[in-house]
């Protein structure tokens, strides 16, 4: 062993090592516990292994590894309320406490209604309505501070439904495919209509997607100054990035810069980004998450003899389109034997 | 040796061997070989031992560990042009080519002047005129036919004075930095002026910066589909970041959502990235790279008595505001013992 010095013999004892570990990692039990066997299932493992296998046609090197996750309705509820709807809303009552007069002006005595429980003024609120709230709750303040608000509601907030955080309320078939790509050398993110900067306050702790995977409908910032010199940024309304429709590949080309090998979505807001995602070379992967599981979740959609909602916007052009370009329909009711860690 | 089963053995024998390689590795040497002594070499050092030692009062959880970089003057050589200019330039032939009644009219004339080796006629070309040349050769295409074009250019083009592609023009202290960060958990990103894609089409490459973490000066995109109906992206003549001054850590705000630990300029275009990076609380270090190096390379800038060019923004202005809040200015004539990699 003279031949040897001691940094090879280390090496060789690493390298040894570690081909033990992954012996034995590899005869480990399956990393979707939460899904059942089927399509779906058989789909995302075989695309795990084919993309990540040297010498595989479908390999991926590892600098590649994309992939990209819409949130609302795909890694956690959506319903009845998209989450960040509900925090502007819930905003509304400490913006009324410092400016009174807002009480009986529309549209605040309306989310006041609302927030009373008359369900009814939900409809009587416009988009118009809500990019304004939206606009005063969200931006005109340092993004630390909007982040720490966030932070804080999301800490306490809890879903109608479930009176759980929303944050429990994410998906646990979905966060098993989080993990094991990441696992596997892919970089996940998160590609959200939903305002990036809200999306990132949690982002992190719920999901493990640190805020430079979080792409999102944004704002600009603008650059200025405390009084004592300290430099800051303000949320601006000014709107930099629609993170929806076209916007999400559009979004991914501008925050990523690479194609994504796998996309997962649900609704028609995904469907550019699903396109975009199975139209690259190689080996693609695009999947559609179909709510058709009224006791366990919502069944929205036209899928499987569904009545499409007012709030769900799974099409059935958009399932036709799955169909017909090889997208992955996962059916909540069929393909997931869990679906919150809670159960 | 029989109460261990065998991955445990494994375990221990991963760990003692990594423990071997760690000892060997903290013997080996300096991680900054091409930096002489001095106080910028001992800021870097002593910043990156400090941010990544558990219980140091200025340790930096790996995740937040972030650090920005200017490209044009401070990962390489951005004189007498900037390399993206040149690119612009560079394509005007093949514009005339393709449409001959270009060759009479202005900026288009211009330019063939210029290239024939008329220097003066750079003087002619107003800031409106490279607008028009950049939106004429950079936008318009897809922008997968974008990147294989830059990278074309950027694979056959030489620097005037060195005759050496511009990738090889790249200053081997800072790819020492890159590297000893990269090294000790830190992401680096390259935060530049210059345009998105095309830095993107040889940063990877170029600095081992893959294409997410290139934030530059970016246009929109538009989602569209070819004839047989593939997906995808052409460039837009429309901006979306300017990412020069206060747009430096707006776009550090957009495209990573975190405020580095470190960053790296050498302009009055970076001020802003600067002050907001060592704006933030715990361990910041910014630093400015003055060119005072005629000799190996240029010397512009005001300091240590040098005439402010007008080319170089290096302006007294800027050297004071580093003066005064603790930035640490990099001589290349006395921090750097190599300045290129070929020397």
């Amino acid at each position: 062993m003279k031949r040897f010095g001691f940094p090879v013999a280390a090496r060789v004892l690493v390298f040894v090592a570690s081909m033990l570990l992954v012996a034995q990692a590899s005869s480990q039990t399956d990393p979707l516990p939460s899904w059942n066997d089927g399509a779906a299932k058989k789909a995302i493992v075989e695309f795990v292994q084919s993309t990540t296998t040297q010498g595989n046609p479908k390999f991926v090197p590892a600098e590649e590894r994309v992939a990209t996750f819409d949130q609302d309705g795909t890694l956690w509820v959506e319903h009845p309320i998209y989450t960040q709807i509900m925090y502007v809303l819930e905003r509304v009552p400490a913006l009324v406490k410092a400016k009174p007069e807002l009480a009986k002006v529309a549209p605040y005595s309306t989310v006041l209604e609302l927030l009373k429980g008359d369900r009814a003024a939900m409809e009587k609120l416009t988009e118009a309505d809500l990019m304004k709230l939206l606009a005063v709750t969200s931006t005109g303040m340092p993004v630390d501070v909007f982040r720490e608000e966030a932070k804080k509601w999301m800490a306490e907030a809890k879903h109608p439904r479930w009176k759980k955080p929303y944050t429990e309320l994410t998906y646990l078939p979905m966060q098993e495919v989080l993990k094991y790509l990441r696992a596997n050398g892919y970089k996940t993110y998160i590609v959200t209509g939903g305002g990036q900067d809200f999306v990132r306050a949690y982002a992190e702790a719920t999901y493990g997607v640190p805020p430079e995977q979080v792409v999102g409908t944004a704002g600009g910032t603008t650059y200025g100054y405390t009084k004592d010199g300290k430099p800051f940024l303000t949320k601006d309304p000014k709107l930099l990035l629609n993170n929806n429709n076209a916007g999400k590949p559009e979004g991914i080309h501008l925050m990523i810069g690479r194609r994504p090998y796998l996309a997962v979505g649900n609704s028609t807001g995904d469907r550019q980004m699903l396109e975009y995602t199975k139209g690259g070379d190689g080996a693609r992967l695009s999947m559609l998450v179909l709510h058709d599981d009224a006791k366990r979740e919502y069944a929205y959609g036209p899928a499987k003899g569904l009545p499409a909602s007012k709030v769900g916007t799974f099409t059935q052009a958009l399932y036709d389109e799955a169909t017909k370009n090889g997208w992955i329909v996962i059916s909540m009711k069929d393909d997931w034997k869990k679906i919150f860690a809670f159960e």
